[in-house]
């Protein structure tokens, strides 16, 4: 496996790739790798073939986290994450430095006590506006922005023929699929499911924040879609999404460090919220745990 | 030369080239063409030789008009673009209608008064922040939004190696740079030189709305940029920007039909206004002769 920090070398690689017609798989992640990832790498694999190359990232990008969020405490475990990926038959792995995927970005812009500062800084963003509002979009206003601006980039330095996204992060994936769509990236997207722990957890780098008793608690995400599939599923007709939103609030806050940040019914295609949830539906919520703020979902 | 209408095959032609290893060169244009364009398309094919293929496309892209703007009204003479295309050496022209470069934008969707609308149509934009905010960006709000988001779209279709603009439009090539730097389109920019007309005036699709007397009128703009070439390279000090533009706005508005939107000089790296002009500054102006809207500019 060969490790590349440069965005140069890495795009080169990608141009010789391409002129030779090797096809390219591409798994961009925030690194602190575990088995959901390590899913979509061999899916990755068996898109491009033995002869095709699968590349992973590990960025852990700036500008999709607000300055309240957990970017400076974001885990990272290079030396683990490189394992895993080896294991996994990852041909190589891009792991570039701020710097370099942010190269020209001015600090000093930033701060309008400095008379001199000039925009010579970072200034194109790739945003979406539709499918981003609502749920993540909402909770998180510039997350989607940060997502789809350095996919943007990722997606024109490593130049994938594939590239496979997780379903734990559902509108992520809608929202990468709409961008690849509205600017023809010609890029294959794959979307895998969501790899889950023994309990049902789904899997995450931010379960590592939480305590033993937040651990425990943190299974009320997965117990309250499997209670919203019941009830669609054994009711004749259509239920009113806000009565069900409560029950499943009061569900999932039963837990004394549990506190719902939103629970969301919605059409999978268009992400519209629904105001009568049925059969074919899909949830998503996002719910804090203690300090730790974990999101799952779900077709009903 | 071959003309293309559809975005799958001019993606397949383009991804096929990049297989084999063949440069492509890159002209997109409004149509209309002039010999301001065919400049374009001879720079193209310096760029990537014989053994290169050089793409031009035509494609007038409503995103980057204003609903008060020339959109319905913008010239058109495809026969003619044809015959000057292949007379200069294209060997791909590429024509896309809106259908094919826009298809699932869902008129429904914008009209409020349809309870039913969703928004699953075009919903992603490329945005610039810093060099897209004065001058014409200031005249034309939503414009560069339009500019960037079309460009990257016809980027991941035609996957050039080298795209070609004209510097008749500084801002625009400048915005477009930026964008190509800070998401690492794979793409070399080139920015040729403005063609005149005998007298001066910048070759544009426009200057074909003006009638005799406003044509003659229109020389105001190049006047405009040699006075003021002329005072820089005259004066000892740097002349106070305001001082400056008046004097140029007065000279202007000496002809009856023509009122000075904008004029200013600034940082051709940066794009930033400077209040004191000197050598190496850059004059931009735009200029309604009757009621076409002119651009000019050039480096003092």
């Amino acid at each position: 496996m060969r490790i590349v920090t440069s965005v140069a070398a890495m795009q080169r690689l990608a141009l010789q790739w391409k002129r030779r017609g090797t096809s390219i798989g591409f798994v961009p992640t925030l690194g602190y790798l575990h088995q959901g990832h390590i899913s979509l790498v061999k899916k990755a694999r068996r898109s491009v073939g033995k002869r095709g190359v699968v590349v992973a990232s590990i960025y852990v990008n700036p500008t999709q986290f607000a300055p309240t969020e957990d970017l400076a405490n974001y885990p990272r475990d290079l030396p683990r994450d490189k394992e895993l990926c080896r294991d996994a038959g990852v041909d190589v792995l891009f792991v570039p430095s701020d710097k370099q995927m942010y190269p020209a970005w001015d600090k000093a812009a930033e701060d309008p006590a400095r008379g001199d500062a000039r925009p010579t800084g970072f200034s194109t963003y790739v945003i979406e506006e539709s499918l981003s509002r609502g749920m993540e979009g909402e909770s998180r206003p510039t997350h989607f922005r940060g997502v789809t601006t350095v996919v943007a980039k990722l997606f024109n330095i490593v130049l994938p023929d594939v590239a496979v996204f997780g379903a734990k992060d559902f509108q992520q994936a809608a929202v990468v699929k709409r961008m690849v769509r509205d600017l023809h990236f010609p890029v294959k997207m794959v979307v895998a499911p969501t790899v889950r722990e023994a309990d049902g957890l789904a899997l995450s780098s931010r379960n590592k924040y939480l305590s033993e008793e937040e651990r425990e608690q943190a299974v009320a995400l997965w117990q309250a879609i499997q209670l919203a599939r019941q009830a669609v599923r054994t009711s004749k007709e259509a239920i009113p999404s806000s009565r069900l939103k409560a029950e499943l609030k009061w569900l999932i806050e039963t837990r004394p460090a549990a506190r719902v940040d939103y629970i969301e019914f919605f059409d999978p295609q268009t992400l519209q919220p629904m105001a009568n949830v049925q059969r074919g539906a899909h949830i998503a919520l996002a719910v804090v745990v203690g300090k730790t703020r974990l999101i799952d979902n779900g077709r009903l």
